[in-house]
């Protein structure tokens, strides 16, 4: 075996990525190496009744620096960098200090207040001398916030936690103060403990909503007190449901990792599963073919025009609203089919001469009144507004999913916006076809939707100027016809961190600089157990660019 | 509450999928109840001699028998049969009855040896008043094949397992020899501990060739004796390796499952990585824009025209060769690009007037040489035969990838054919582009290729009577630019079963029949711990039909 001095994998400083994601608002770095003392501290001494998620996000901050133990993503995986490293500076403290008035709130409170009123600014500077990092912020969803920054900055080299960029200044905040995430657990059921799994990837890219599309056609797995009937029968079995208890830890476990939890009941459509419970509300139940009657199989829709129907429903909002301590608490209202009515005798009579959107406009206003009144805002599907032309509270938050080319006609509206839109957003696409025996069908809103294709978005893209402060934000979303707890993690990550990044950091990022980025965040999933999956062979993620189109 | 009198899920004993995968050859089934008694005993006292590959198999299946506990997939999952199932006879054991000459061999030794001499047929009864089970075979490797089809049959129900379908017969043999799963283990690489869970998963639907496509241009995590150096450079780092006691891990625990492992070094493309052991080998290294010298980063081939390097190669495969005791081995021969030889100095001279496709026939010949001689069987992709026109020996096995029109080709020219077409097999395609700054950038081989496409596969397409002799088979592929440990299983399972029973049972399988059979296939491996997806919503999965086009 002939030797050659072949010097594979010699980096360069300038050629790690620094993996933060999102990427801050404001950020200046430098070229001293430094180091993480093994004795680190995180100090909460600046922050004076610190609430207790907040000592527990210091502890698991704690825990992710002792355990992420990830190599930079070069081909020596940093090794050229180890005697710079152990000559390092070691940085023993990190301090956090609050700047706000009186006693710190938790971050669970902050993080399910009134979207308009949250606080996640923060400010981070980590000096290349060895000396106190500081992380300021005047909320303790801020410094939560900045915690999360901080351990995206390290790698590791045998054992030893280090950045080659210090110092490093960082003031950050959100561009939009809606990043979230929609999932589906009607199709197929997410046991709780995936879904805190995934509450804490979310966590770790500044994401701060679950929209919880928790029951469907399909199934319907939340226990909602007074209702238990609808999930005895409902439920695909008896442990597939979500008790008060589960969607308390959950809300909790969530709100502590600065998110929110709203949920859907969707109405009247995507409904079918309450005929096991209450036949006489539903319309055409499981008729035949599913095709004239919804969009997918089985059929059944809420019987709008029923006085009986309608107060059913604002009941059963009232009790589900109770559970989420959520602001927001969404109807849904998508996909209404009005064959499905047409040919329901029943709702033909109960119309009595109305046209089911005059009627869908009772059974909305009466359910949004009922959530109201339990202190809800209503969130609805784009259909509601623009065709329907259902009447909605102006505070109303509208989710636009068939093309992001709808947005614009719910700003003129004059209606709250979330991007939620199929053509970028959507995470089930481009898995194929599932009906049963279909062999050459293919997934409704091929092709698949990259990373790239969603972190290109536009949240303003034929938005005025004045409808600017009707975009919320967005979210990726994911549909659950083909993914259960078996792929939840390989289809989310690390592809939902783009709009992470876009909501977060704002549009127009490059998606040159953000793949080493992104490649960095995957790898850190992976080593926290989150099986976030290899977008590219890992000779690409270890040499940032050579894979571009034109490298 | 109001209580419904809603008999949700009461199940008949026909709507049961009794899911064996891949169909047997002959079924017939009754409608008795039989319950498996939990002392259940596999006796091997009509196996004289038995190897202890099929002792440990035994017990494999009775872990199975014991752990699985899938319950049926019906609404009630089952509850309804419990008093009929409570009531039935149990049995007892089963016999395994070896019908060969002599004493029957391993088998491991079965598995893998040549593929014309094995012997994968066997015969099962289970009778419905509890008298002894028999499974009947002349080889191990029957025994084998029956004791999976065994491990099938029986649900659970409140720790009860029990079949409605007794009395059982089965005669079983496979349509085809060759039933192949191939794997990339370059772009990204897999730890041993994922391919031999991955094997387990092959076995439960009868595959039993591993095609492994262990190195490529982006890494060569192979460790050669002799050639060490090309892995100590070209591994993606010092863990991501495969070293002898590895490889003899992997295809000791393969055969004894049924699986042969055949190992692919592609040549004279796909080589790029060797130039950091072997630079003087290798033409148009990292040449850039490599759009120009290769399909995807990092470009660099062989340089098949010079002496040296043929020799090098040869030396190489013969090396590799003797790691794996399977008799086919694989020197690829795909995407070679004309280009790189074009641009290549070196190679304009070694040319000395010939062409590319003379100089590749004689790289070829030197190499299919070397491994003739160290016994093994050659495999080659497609372009070796029908775009070069390379000398091949009779023997050669031709793998169609391009396109499953291109089968016909190929036994027009005599050659013997796996079918391996992109558009059937690939499990990756649908995944979206992965070049990184390419926004639209979309999978090369769209669209997804669901199951059904894959089941819906003819070998015979375009093939005469006289040269269906020569389709040994087919396989499902998986490239891994985007793929790796996170995703193999959600990948993998359940959709590369449809190439399973394509080629166990023959084509023509209806996808409506199928379907229920397969989800039953994906909830028992999920019970073994094998993450395979959810293909439909629970509610199809328990309502064979319901969710299919005209429903």
């Amino acid at each position: 075996m002939r030797v050659y001095k072949v010097l594979l994998g010699l980096s360069t400083l300038s050629s790690f990525a620094f993996g933060l994601w999102p990427r801050p608002k404001e950020l200046t770095t430098g070229t001293t190496p430094l180091r993480l003392s093994s004795d680190l501290s995180i100090s909460l001494a600046g922050v004076a009744g610190a609430p207790s998620d907040l000592v527990d996000a210091v502890k698991r901050t704690r825990g992710y620096l002792k355990n992420d133990k990830l190599q930079a993503l070069v081909p020596d995986r940093g090794s050229s960098s180890k005697t710079a490293v152990s000559r390092a500076k070691a940085l023993r403290r990190l301090q956090l200090k609050y700047s706000g008035q009186g006693k710190p709130k938790s971050i669970s409170e902050e993080a399910i207040a009134a979207i308009d009123t949250r606080d996640e600014a923060y400010t981070l500077t980590v000096p290349a001398d060895g000396s106190d990092a500081v992380l300021t912020a005047s909320s303790s969803l801020g410094l939560f916030r900045g915690l999360t920054t901080f351990g995206q900055i390290w790698y590791d080299i045998d054992g030893t936690s280090y950045t080659l960029q210090a110092p490093i200044s960082i003031k950050d905040s959100p561009a939009y103060k809606y990043r979230g995430f929609m999932l589906d657990t009607a199709r197929n059921y997410f046991p709780v403990a995936d879904i805190k799994r995934h509450l804490d990837a979310m966590s770790w890219t500044k994401i701060n909503t679950l929209h919880w599309h928790i029951v469907d056609s399909q199934s319907f797995p939340l226990v909602i007190p007074g209702f238990q009937g609808i999930s005895e029968r409902g439920a695909y079995n008896k442990k597939a449901i979500y008790t008060p208890a589960d969607v308390k830890e959950i809300t909790d476990y969530a709100a502590a990792r600065g998110i929110d939890v709203f949920a859907e009941i969707d109405t009247p459509g995507h409904t079918s599963i309450l005929h096991h419970s209450f036949p006489e509300h539903i319309a055409c139940f499981e008729a035949s073919p599913w095709t004239q009657f919804a969009n997918e199989p089985p059929a059944g829709q809420l019987r709008l025009a029923s006085p009986a129907t309608v107060n059913f429903t604002a009941s059963l909002l009232t009790a589900a609203a109770k559970l989420f301590p959520s602001k927001f608490f969404s109807t849904g209202g998508d996909e209404i089919n009005n064959n499905c009515y047409k040919q329901d005798a029943q709702t033909q009579t109960d119309l009595a001469g109305r046209t089911v959107d005059q009627a869908l406009d009772t059974f909305t206003q009466v359910s949004h009144n009922a959530l109201k009144a339990a202190g809800k805002t209503a969130v609805v599907w784009q259909e509601m507004l623009i065709v329907h032309n259902v009447t909605l509270a102006q505070d109303t938050a509208v989710l636009v999913w068939i093309s992001s080319q709808d947005a614009a006609a719910v700003a003129q509206r004059g209606h709250r916006l979330i991007h939620a839109a199929s053509d970028y957003f959507y995470l089930d696409c481009g898995g194929g076809g599932w009906v049963g025996n279909n062999i050459n069908g293919n997934s409704w809103c091929d092709p698949f939707k990259t990373w790239q294709k969603a972190y290109s978005f536009n949240p303003l893209a034929n938005i005025t100027k004045d409808q600017e402060k009707l975009v919320l934000g967005g979210q990726q979303l994911l549909w659950t016809e083909q993914a259960g707890p078996s792929n939840l993690e390989s289809i989310a990550w690390p592809r939902a961190a783009a709009s992470a990044e876009v909501f977060w950091s704002g549009p127009g990022g490059d998606v040159r600089t953000a793949l080493p980025r992104l490649h960095d965040l995957a790898y850190r999933y992976i080593q926290r157990g989150v099986k976030a999956i290899a977008l590219q062979p890992e000779w690409c993620a270890l040499r940032p660019g050579k894979c571009d189109l034109d490298a």
